[in-house]
């Protein structure tokens, strides 16, 4: 399901990847990433990207058609990487409360790691909405067979619908993470690494209601 | 609170607008909605405002100054008539799951009315980031005093915190307004004019169990 097990081949070349051609395509995809986000897609350029990623424009379409080819590309990328490390921070979680917190954990360290995230996604909207909902659909179809998977382990409320959930879940991140993640700078104007301990509790009491988690439950029985 | 009771100014006059001033504001702003939200800001351009609201260019710049000030005063406008749609629907509500049930009837009904809402809000993120935060607070603000109010009533979860809380509801309706409205279509491409029922109540379900609201206790007891 991961980008990083994909098999990528050159649009000029038919032929799949060397290990260092995708190396090289990864480097392009790392500048478009800086580009896209300092510039937004109107005002950035191929030539742009090339010269952040010190390679020749002839090699940029070794990888990539056009701009609306890499910008596609760079959303793929972006979505299977920040899957990846929810998936990474879920992992040894043995409830289904465990799993959100490190979800979440993992999106945020995300996030806050690459502010490009949001803006790319949502400049994507215009740009190619397909390639938006792509982005979308592949974090809630994986969410929604963990809620479902909660459900028949009797872990969660067995009432909820799994895709709603997800849906309901995936926004709640998407705007906590704005408000206070993107948003919050220090007096000097750095940004924060992560969210402020006592917000992230305040969402996992939210979730931890919402899911009518079995932990919670045994929690306000006790 | 709302842009209703504002008094407007005219730029270029600095005097209040008039009713028949206020009227002709009221149609260049109708007619942004929908140039904006088809063209999108890059492609949008005064005459093509002017040109579908049906004033000349002079009379455009009695109102407003360039065609970012515009774009501002519609995000405003969308902003203050989509919370004016969730009061009203939240109107004689007894318990807080009634008022939410109302409030986000109301926030779909102008979703499905008004497209524009999210195309333009999203477009703001990057022509006037300040403008996108006013939309998104003000929206907070009534919200987290709501909630903070059905706290004090006993009437919902005591430990939630409101502003968290109200975040994360806010998330949850504009990603669920996206799913299952704005990309919602029939066989002949018809949009849906609101959510199907065994969503929405699939995500009151939701929003019951995360506010601890007493209905569902009550619900749950029985």
């Amino acid at each position: 399901m991961t980008q990083i097990d994909e098999v990528f081949v050159s649009p000029a070349t038919g032929r799949p990847l060397t290990k260092r051609g995708e190396a090289t395509r990864r480097r392009i995809l790392e500048a478009a990433e800086d580009v896209f986000a300092d510039l937004g897609y109107h005002e950035a350029s191929i030539v742009k990207v090339t010269e952040r990623a010190g390679v020749a424009l002839g090699t940029f379409y070794l990888y990539f058609d056009s701009k609306q080819a890499i910008f596609e590309a760079l959303v793929i990328d972006l979505n299977a990487r920040v899957r990846q490390s929810m998936t990474e921070s879920m992992a040894g979680a043995t409830t289904r409360l465990e799993a959100e917190r490190g979800g979440f954990e993992g999106f945020f360290r995300f996030t806050a790691e690459h502010p490009a995230l949001y803006r790319v996604v949502r400049e994507a909207e215009f740009v190619s909405p397909a390639t938006m909902r792509l982005h979308y659909e592949r974090i809630v179809d994986g969410y929604a067979a963990g809620l479902r998977a909660a459900q028949s382990e009797g872990d969660i409320d067995p009432r909820l619908d799994p895709e709603v959930a997800a849906w309901a879940l995936m926004g709640m991140g998407e705007l906590i993470g704005m408000r206070f993640l993107l948003w919050e700078q220090d007096s000097e104007g750095a940004k924060p690494t992560r969210i402020e301990p006592g917000v992230f509790d305040a969402m996992m009491l939210f979730i931890a209601n919402a899911l009518g988690s079995n932990e919670q439950r045994k929690g306000e029985a006790s």
